[in-house]
């Protein structure tokens, strides 16, 4: 079981806590209504399908004994215009020292697509969501 | 445009960085190689659709003229067992202090769910998602 929670602090502005304590501020733009001191929940949301990929990749060159040195990641998202604005494209780019092989790279990545990544997973084939209110 | 980036720092800990400059440290557990330092890339995937729609509910809340005082959202996820241990479903549990008008909430509520929030839609309606290597 995963377990995080949100607590308001003002404004637009959530603290975000988990079970480890480590803590972050969330909130949204001036245009939206928020005040621009912390993150933007759609840039969360963006960075988590690549951040999970980018660790299995990790993970997997690790192991094939590549050289890696380097590794960044951009990632953009395009928005529908009308409510609910959602993502309608999100491109993930990736970016490698040159040492690494580059059969390598392709099967970690791949491995990760494919197998690995959950929270890719979870937006390819989506969860229930269900609400409550106390 | 939407646009983050992310800069693996060592083992499997990346920064996360908005065009703001806010920077949140991810990391994952020990269990999966990691070190546990930072946010794991799934609890932000789930805190983000929470806090949009969190986000909307303030948003509208404040407008109804409702006197917010307390909010807090709890969100659980079960995983699947086998890889990619995908979210099979996510629970998201309001809570406000009990001045708010109850039937408010839930109009704030729907209004989020079916018109305004963009990660739950991005989640419901996945978005094309593309993959490059520089």
């Amino acid at each position: 079981m995963e377990r995080v929670f949100l607590k308001w602090v003002e404004g637009l502005k959530f603290l975000l806590t988990d079970t480890e304590n480590h803590q972050v501020l969330l909130d949204t733009s001036k245009e939206s209504g928020g005040e621009g001191k912390g993150f933007k929940p759609i840039h969360l949301f963006m960075a988590s399908i690549a951040c999970c990929m980018a660790m299995d990749i990790v993970l997997i060159l690790k192991k094939k004994r590549e050289d890696l040195k380097d590794f960044s990641v951009e990632i953009t998202g395009e928005r529908a215009n009308e409510h609910p604005k959602r993502f309608v494209k999100i491109d993930i780019k990736f970016k490698v020292n040159e040492e690494v092989n580059k059969k390598s790279l392709e099967e970690a990545f791949l491995l990760s697509k494919e197998k690995y990544c959950s929270v890719l997973h979870s937006v390819l084939n989506k969860p229930e969501i269900n609400f409550y209110f106390e």
